[in-house]
């Protein structure tokens, strides 16, 4: 059996995804594979300009293989390689490239190997044939194999099978090393991430960087926050870094103090590393937030070394009875008020013996909302050995929901610690 | 301002999802947008032939514009309608079907009124701005609106905003009653949604029911969560349902106790909404799953009717100060034991005056645990009036990680809670 060779090392490859089920055309499935092969491809420095899906029909198929084989160096394929899948895709693919399908004597013995005692069917056995004079790649977490076809001039159709958990791991195990060749590369990649600036005002203020083309500077938005991710390609992974790192400055010096991280998963990783670091503690007091506070810290894994103490003090009662909000201010200014926040935050952190106290009253919304006081208004206390500090966030514009009001909240109180801790100017009322 | 007439009902409407965004082809983004959408259509009986994926590049759009308008009646894009997109989208798809952009006094009003007092860049104003002759979809969630835009021999091109959280909404307001009159009749669809019993299972359950044509049934997995729609199409609404209804019956009669609603938002929503009816309230003691539970019940609007204390007494020393549970029992028990869980829900009911309490303790992970206390047992104590019921989770197969067993400990706490109310078994240690 012949084994074409190794594409030689080059650059300007263009790589092309096709996922192929029914099961992602009527939404039952979410295209994660996608996600996963593209971010390979990414870190490899492949260029992936097209994906599609088709469904489980030979005819849709060999017609988005041909125009991809037209346009692309690598065409990856996902999905249709199971026992129930009537050999779709590697049927058509072993037509379009002109290499009839064969049985692979390994990919047989891992079979048998997966099956142990149990009997086989015919179309598992299928699953051992492949077309001539493909790269196999083993599949440890399923049955089907994936592989390498070669299809004329340097290009390749590469068979991937789309369970991710088999698919994943093949990305690592497999493809990787078989594409690394052809990359021609290596990519720096850096996501700075940023709280209290809109995707809108980051894009005007870096209006120059965005849009070069290496290295590459570009704004996202996702769940209220904004990211700039600066990429770079260059031969090695030093080289990409240097690339990388002027516009990398450049991006985090205008974005300045709204800059809470680069490569970090989020504000409460950072929160809680910090006092980590620090060796300090903090507690936490609720109202509107609900819990959403206390969560986001406890989602950090080792929060317990830095946080003991959360009160979702939801009712005037509960403020009264568990946190000892004075009732005569209860009563006079009302639980969304300046002076609740600061008792919240001060009583919650003499309750918890913390360093920090923290304390969020407000008005979610839907309901709730009164002219004086509209839907939108929170107010956050940050109890802290030297003082507290207020601040006040008033709803401006459209009402974006409960959900938003609530996340916003919660963001602002971590964005106020972390430039606290930081020694960062901190945003307050007066 | 002229607007074409809405296309006459037909049957054999052909769809194709075209996603525009250069992080879907970097892998930064899940293509979640196009299973959302998928779905939507295969709910109105439209069929989706393909889907494809391009970066923001005017010119790959428009041949994959052109491409699908040649095979399909109705092209959807998502994304690349957002300020600092450059009119990406609506400029590509304003030429290929040749339609000047121009604005909406409409739409600018609504920009004006979401901007509030803020200023608008001129690249926020440009939002406004859509081809001539288009239906407008409001965007209640964002600043970009959606659009159908008439591409003649009744075919349509439909922008779509890309973040979820805008495009979501939108497919239920805007989307699926634009799109209805074409789905040739009227769709009734159920969503039943339940806890406690995986997709594997359920498909077994359900096997000769799932897979049929008018009505179907198919099972989908989310969140950890199960979930079966039932779908059917006739000439009317009430046809529809009709048809739909005797499937739906014995899909709920199989699942049991397991289905907590239809067509209901959540678990939270269901529980919250019972106690509301009974009068009834709810206090919560977290310590592993850290004001998750807290978090689930204030997201749904009004819970302040029911719940009004909520203790993450995640430290010992919280548990004992706050919460009062016996030095001595954790001492000799642990912190995560079945007598402190007992404590935890007994005496957060008494001191939030509720008639139900929650205690939750167990070890999320990745790590604390220990031979005798694996990573993944979490111990549930419900406290009612008639006594307390325990109800302990222990880790099967595989570690699937602190997210899933915090939110499954959370679900089940409440589920636990939900059957309660509803008079069904509840499952307990004893």
């Amino acid at each position: 059996m012949k084994t074409d060779q190794h594409p030689a090392p080059g650059s300007g490859q263009r790589a092309e995804i096709i996922s192929v089920g029914t099961e992602l055309l009527l939404g039952h499935t979410v295209n994660t594979d996608a996600a996963w092969l593209a971010r390979s491809l990414s870190a490899l420095g492949i260029d992936l300009l097209h994906c599609s899906v088709v469904g489980d029909n030979p005819e849709r198929l060999e017609a988005a293989l041909v125009q991809a084989l037209a346009r692309s160096e690598l065409v990856i394929t996902t999905g249709g390689l199971g026992p129930t899948d009537d050999d779709l895709t590697k049927a058509v693919v072993a037509r379009v490239v002109g290499r009839p399908l064969v049985e692979y004597p390994d990919c047989l013995a891992s079979l048998r190997e997966y099956f142990g005692e149990r009997p086989m069917t015919e179309n598992q056995l299928r699953q051992a044939w492949l077309p001539e004079g493909a790269t196999v790649f083993a599949n440890p977490n399923g049955t089907a194999p994936g592989c390498a076809v070669p299809a004329g001039s340097g290009r390749f159709v590469i068979l991937l099978p789309g369970p991710p958990r088999e698919l994943v791991p093949m990305l690592e195990a497999s493809l990787t090393p078989f594409l690394a060749p052809m990359a021609g590369g290596s990519i720096a990649s850096f996501m700075v991430r940023t709280f209290g600036i809109g995707e809108g005002a980051a894009a005007t203020i870096l209006a120059d960087l965005l849009g070069g083309s290496n290295p590459t500077a570009a704004t996202y938005a996702a769940d209220g926050e904004m990211f700039v991710r600066v990429t770079a390609k260059a031969t090695s992974r030093q080289a990409a870094e240097d690339l990388a790192r002027p516009l990398l400055d450049s991006v985090c010096k205008r974005l300045g103090d709204h800059v809470y991280g680069i490569n970090v998963d989020n504000l409460e990783q950072v929160v809680v590393q910090t006092l980590i670091e620090r060796g300090q503690t903090l507690a936490t007091a609720e109202s509107c937030t609900g819990g959403l506070l206390a969560r986001k810290i406890t989602d950090v894994p080792g929060a317990s070394e830095v946080f003991g103490t959360g009160l979702v003090t939801y009712a005037n009662s509960a403020k009264m009875a568990l946190l000892q909000v004075d009732p005569d201010i209860l009563a006079t200014r009302g639980a969304v008020s300046v002076e609740v926040a600061r008792q919240m935050a001060e009583n919650v952190r003499r309750l918890g013996q913390s360093d920090y106290g923290i304390g969020i009253t407000g008005i979610a919304g839907p309901g709730g909302g009164s002219a004086d006081k509209p839907v939108g208004l929170v107010h956050i206390g940050l109890a802290t050995s030297q003082g507290t500090i207020i601040h006040t966030m008033r709803p401006r514009g459209r009402y974006l929901g409960r959900e938003w009001t609530r996340n916003r909240a919660a963001g602002t109180a971590l964005d106020l610690l972390r430039r606290l801790l930081e020694g960062k100017p901190v945003p307050t009322d007066s």
